[in-house]
């Protein structure tokens, strides 16, 4: 199979010459075989004119699934150019989930017409589910999902799944709720098709069933989807009553999601949507970049300082600053690579079992090995280069300092800002990188100042 | 709900105990209601010798489970503690996908010795899939799967899948096979249960059915389930036979897995397997570290000696000195956001609409941009601090070439490295700022050095 999104360049080139040529009997045929999000992606790379004469082609069941998938900007320029009859109906027959994606976006007075044009039904659970916070499980959830009572024999129950088969988001996972709409247990389609037809629900479901609650992070009801090889999970609101569920594709895109955001943060990029950085033009780029590039550069004016402060030492031995970048460099490196698994760790939770205090413990111990070891490589590579025995025992010294100290905060910061409720990824490499490098200069001018009596300059 | 490894805890705690005080009963009661994710981590944090003795007071059905579960490491030490027999049945009875998992890290003895002692089939199909490459989707598949014919009716069909449904790995994706084994269509359990049961497979199945081969690599398959929101996709062999699917459920973790490899890469830390570093002993962690130290360090001498080398122009300004940790240090930030948006996009394939080219164009426009707005902030605060216009001078126009420079290579360099088939991943931060580092402070010294006659020293 050729790379996933090549289909959908090949048909979005194919689709635009038989738009410009009239074919439109053509363009529908073309269609026809295509999968929901490759029609999505082939309509978003046309020029706009096209794109809502090309929408309008699609058979209306699959219109609304590759509505669904397209990028939020193409969407609201569909919105524009749709008669509003059109668009009325195609907001109608989203799923609750990507409906409320998509007035997330809209400007408020759009989003207010659009709701009060909604069906009351619709409406309530749009307005209840922008009324949740962002990235929480209220937000990521539909409401379409079938719930059944403990009396319904398993015979009742598929034909009811049958019934409900196509306006709901999964049949694959079934829940069990009582008068008051209690989740009280859960089936999947496969227990209930193996049931025995006359057995009752109430006998066969689980009672056991794990649930987020409306408010929890997104993140964390990903964390549960994945450890416990889900396809669904029930989302209940404070008086514990099933309100919706969240399902296993959309918390593939949460932990994609998740993941940019760290890369980013590891790369001192500030998070956007992922998908725009490429489109974006060079000014939001630009303002994207240049908020953490100055905020670096704040720190990175300390170490300007401190060498400026200390100058009298570099006057003795200009050969000093030659070193300079390889000490700030290597702590930094040590101190990213103590961030990176801390802020990995705490972000799969493989750091729980050993706890903050020994996880800094072993960095700790970990950064002055590490130290030691490129110390046996650094000192007798600066004494061969630079011929000057104070500048190579300044220089091993203040390594092992350097790495002990950039290792000992690369992993405690992160924790304290996993601990004081902040995002640990602030705390990544590029911050690391940077506080180290002050501390590190200073380091290593007091020490070859220090030394500098006893051993006399280069 | 509490954070989702939590439960394990509290039942590992427990279970300790009763198994203990000898109360077998009461530990079979705390495991019954216990998801088997949970059980597994419970079991894998007791003491060694209770872990045996535990797995025994599982039912037989859940055992298989729980030990799918469990650690590597954990895995193997219950091997050596089990007896013979029960081993064989726990081996035979595993899916085959995790069993090939288990093989891949046991000794090659006693790989041997377990294959031989497998039933046919199973034998068949392990070896089989031991052929394929790791990480790739050979190596990910089930080959426990329904494959149905075109001919049986729905209602023949949904008795197959009850009859098949507690032995395959899912029952929700259906695939339709010719005599030949080929697949010549699938359709969803939704499908088949709201088709009429006379209906013919053939006339209710999709016939463009998206597959991989068995040597599509595991990221390639993780992107069609992510993009298709399937379930599963079916793997196909180079005559296009049907031998296997790959479910979401392993595919999650593929992708948990590549963003742990990528975020290590841009820590430059080794990536091993990520459950091991806060469980492995400090030498390991050592040498999972110190080789990638060893390679920047080897770099960062490159910086030392043009130093060294060009120590004549400090000599004369000292306080040059002073600005190149912020200048390199700048750069490397500035590299290391080209880098990152640019290997997060080969990686989500966000980046193919734009082309090599016209990525790295925009990558040095963006790096020239940045570049001169930071240097508006660190040439008046550079002439302030050192009193010197030759300093300020140096630094705000080196700035501007150094940023460019950074961000025309943390483009270009993954990109080099996806078209020769390397990982984009090893050209990251650490790497580019290394190299940023030499090339900064050469264009530093030798613009103070060509501006030294005319604006003179501080």
């Amino acid at each position: 199979m050729a790379e996933a999104s090549a289909v959908a360049e090949v048909v979005a080139r194919q689709l635009e010459g038989l738009l410009q040529a009239g074919n439109y009997d053509g363009a529908k045929l073309l269609l026809q075989p295509v999968q929901p999000v490759d029609s999505a992606e082939a309509i978003g790379t046309l020029p706009r004119t096209l794109q809502a004469l090309a929408f309008r082609l699609l058979p209306k069941n699959e219109a609304i699934e590759v509505y669904e998938y397209l990028d939020g900007s193409v969407q609201q320029s569909l919105l524009e150019r749709l008669r509003s009859g059109e668009v009325l109906e195609l907001v109608e027959e989203m799923s609750p989930d990507d409906r409320v994606r998509l007035f997330d976006e809209l400007p408020a007075k759009v989003v207010r017409r659009l709701l009060a044009e909604l069906s009351p039904a619709e409406r309530r659970v749009t307005a209840q589910m922008l009324g949740y916070e962002a990235e929480t499980a209220g937000r990521l959830m539909t409401t379409e999902f079938i719930d059944l009572k403990e009396f319904h024999s398993a015979q009742q129950a598929l034909d009811i799944v049958r019934r409900r088969a196509r306006d709901t988001e999964t049949i694959y996972s079934l829940y069990v709720t009582d008068a008051s709409r209690h989740l009280s247990g859960m089936l999947s389609l496969r227990d209930l098709v193996t049931a025995d037809p006359e057995d009752r629900l109430g006998d066969v479901m689980t009672r056991e069933v794990m649930s987020v609650s409306t408010d929890t992070d997104q993140e964390e009801v990903a964390r549960v989807i994945q450890r416990y090889d889900f396809l669904a999970v029930p989302v209940v609101d404070r008086e514990q009553r099933l309100v919706g569920i969240v399902t296993v594709d959309d918390v593939i895109d949460v932990i994609q999601q998740e993941a940019t955001r760290d890369l980013y943060a590891a790369g001192a990029v500030q998070a956007g949507d992922e998908d725009d950085y490429f489109r974006s033009n060079l000014f939001t780029v630009a303002r994207r970049r240049v908020v953490w590039l100055l905020v670096l550069l704040v720190a990175n004016t300390g170490t300007s300082a401190v060498i400026a402060s200390e100058q009298h030492v570099l006057k003795q031995v200009v050969l000093l600053a030659a070193f300079i970048p390889l000490l700030i460099g290597t702590g930094g490196n040590v101190g990213a690579q103590s961030s990176t698994v801390v802020i990995r760790g705490l972000s799969t939770q493989r750091l729980q079992s050993l706890g903050p205090w020994r996880t800094i413990g072993r960095e700790l111990v970990a950064g002055a090995l590490l130290g030691g070891l490129l110390a046996v490589v650094v000192v007798p590579w600066a004494w061969t280069m630079g011929g000057s025995a104070l500048v190579a025992a300044s220089a091993g010294i203040s390594l092992v300092a350097i790495t002990t100290l950039a290792a000992t905060a690369g992993a405690a910061l992160p924790l304290l800002f996993d601990r004081l409720g902040l995002d640990p990824a602030l705390m990544s490499a590029p911050f690391i990188t940077t506080a180290t490098d002050v501390a590190g200069v200073f380091i290593y001018l007091r020490t070859a100042q220090l030394l500098l009596p006893r051993l006399g300059g280069g």
